[in-house]
């Protein structure tokens, strides 16, 4: 399912290939995000242009509409979105945790009030599991449970007492009902928890790592708060614990910056709503050359100082926004909130992290991810002190 | 400027020419529209690829932004907006209108508070020429001043001497500026107002007829009120004043059958906001075969019986939508808000009207068009009757 092309031998970044039932994933890659079953404003396919080898979809979202099971109907999602490369689905807990007050967990599962039309529902380890076999995902990941940024460690330990509890069932129900489902190659992998503290994610990624899933996602680093750093060392009570031949899925990380970061750590796949939803309110990745310092930063193009800028974007990009239209232009579309400025934003920068998610894969197999690592910075603050 | 290649034996439709400075436009035509410089959610040379040929710009929304003077500096509207076809502009008249209660005519021009932030403004037949210039467009208009729907004789009678007065200072001030200006190769064309009156209607078309203008629109028959009869009754006292062997273009006209009642009637060319508006409502056109009573219907995507529909939305159609996607997942981005509905729907609403231009050019060349004219009608009511 998973083998390592190459090590980088000065960090622990690796090349590899993810074998799906739609197609192989060279790693490290990023998913971009369609959570309702689309990418905003976007066809999947138009990204396959661009280099999108897998995209990830929210399994809480298309439970609640149209239905897991309208989308089996349909022959699953790849049928149902016309998208004929690997979907990779989350187990819906993030999202029902997210809803706040009206969620109650038990060890049976989660029971929440929709936020469509405030009926009561119940996502357990296995109706999890049954969702995302008749989504027909390549990649599913188990039901977990995990804490705010700041939590009792108490809690913590309880949680990932839960979360091992919950793999085993989730397990056990992907077992039974695989091969009679709709993509009998779906992976089922597993999620490791534990917060800030060493002891619980190396508890936590020890008892997971005897289940024997194919990969692991690991969690719980993204649901805000917490710094940079603190996830990085999450990452790092993590993965030692894991065994080194097995993709690593860092769940809802990050900026471009913190995906070179955690690529040197050992993640070899990301997801991050991040540059859909700034695209979203004009806030656009440019890169830097080596003379201007490298890296990158991100532009907020409805500034007035764009008003009359007829250069490109980014001139070193080659999506379709930046080869066809200027500064000044893309500026008036958002200022005239016309749907092509968000379209065309969007674009550009999900065409900017498959870019550098290409380069990064250039590098380690050049030998050189570490002169990546060492100037890939976000400038933006230090542009702005200018 | 204008070559009429065929006349259809039956009707008054005919084939022809009309050369711009931007390429060659083959009528009867059909002029999707990009009021601010965009078409909705689809970039411009897109519709390249499915038989676009000119595109209407509106004057009052790109005067008012980003400003005709920002647009001349991009190099003009073509350059701004990178569309390669040719670009119609209206006069800006019809926007300032729409106003309502705070717009003031008086034989200078008009004078209004704008809506975009209440600063009064005078559109005068000299500036409307020298915004368009700012814009480069290919086809510009003359300032008009015409009715709502219903109005005294006498008061359209007074609009009728206005709209030829402020015609002959147009095309003075046009002949003053356009060899200086971005698009040099710039058309002005007249307008000819007098509402549903006969008699107006020819003394319009008349005094219009006298300045020579390479092209002529038929204007006041699509500001609201007015039913189709009347609409085409205002066509046919206005079209036999007027030169056979100039281009004719029927201002905010139409739906399709309208487009197909009007062509017969001697129109060339049509700009219309309905298959852009109606796909950002859900509402697609579907054409019928000959042996379901042949013309179209419009159907509503967000209906519940669309719901697990998974066949094409309009299986005799190649557009992107329609040859990638089902029913029911238009239905489904529809239902979630999701921008990829209006896109897929906008860009099967123009498809839908591109490919009955080409249809009904393809008629008049093969002599049958009479055959068009009798079958092709909106089935939309007599589809719900049954």
């Amino acid at each position: 399912m998973f083998t390592i092309t190459k090590k980088d031998e000065k960090t622990k970044a690796r090349l590899g290939v993810i074998r799906t039932a739609h197609g192989d994933v060279n790693t490290p890659v990023f998913l971009p995000i369609g959570t309702k079953g689309a990418i905003k404003s976007i066809a999947a396919e138009e990204l396959k242009f661009w280099g999108a080898q897998m995209i990830l979809a929210n399994t809480y979202h298309l439970w609640q509409r149209p239905g897991d099971g309208l989308i089996a109907k349909a022959g699953g999602l790849h049928q149902f979105m016309n998208w004929k490369g690997g979907i990779f689905t989350d187990s819906g807990g993030f999202q029902v945790f997210s809803l706040g007050k009206n969620v109650k967990v038990t060890d049976q599962g989660v029971t929440f009030r929709a936020d469509l039309d405030g009926s009561t529902h119940t996502l357990t380890p296995e109706s999890s599991v049954q969702i995302q076999l008749n989504l027909g995902s390549d990649i599913a990941l188990v039901l977990d449970e995990f804490p705010a940024a700041e939590t009792d460690k108490k809690i913590v330990a309880a949680m990932v007492a839960r979360t091992t509890m919950w793999a085993k069932r989730a397990m056990a129900e992907h077992k039974k009902l695989l091969a009679h489902s709709i993509n009998p190659g779906q992976m089922q992998w597993g999620i490791v928890q534990g917060a800030i503290f060493e002891d619980l994610r190396k508890q936590s990624a020890e008892e997971i790592r005897t289940l024997e899933f194919p990969g692991y996602s690991i969690g719980g680093v993204a649901n805000g708060g917490e710094s940079p750093e603190l996830m990085y060392q999450a990452v790092n009570y993590s993965i030692p614990h894991l065994e080194e031949d097995k993709p690593k899925h860092l769940l809802g990380v990050g900026t471009p910056e913190q995906i070179v970061r955690a690529v040197a750590l050992g993640c070899d796949s990301f997801d991050c709503v991040v540059p859909t939803r700034e695209a979203r309110h004009g806030k656009l990745y440019v890169n830097l050359k080596p003379q201007d310092g490298g890296g990158y930063y991100t532009m907020n193009i409805n500034l007035e100082k764009y008003k009359e800028d007829f250069t490109p974007l980014d001139n070193t990009c080659s999506c379709y926004g930046c080869t066809n239209f200027t500064r000044a232009y893309l500026r008036h579309l958002f200022a005239s909130g016309e749907p092509l400025g968000i379209r065309l934003a969007t674009m550009h920068n999900l065409r900017f992290y498959l870019n550098l998610m290409q380069n990064i894969r250039d590098s380690i197999e050049a030998g050189n991810f570490d002169q990546i690592l060492k100037n890939y910075k976000d400038q933006t603050i230090e542009l702005k002190a200018q």
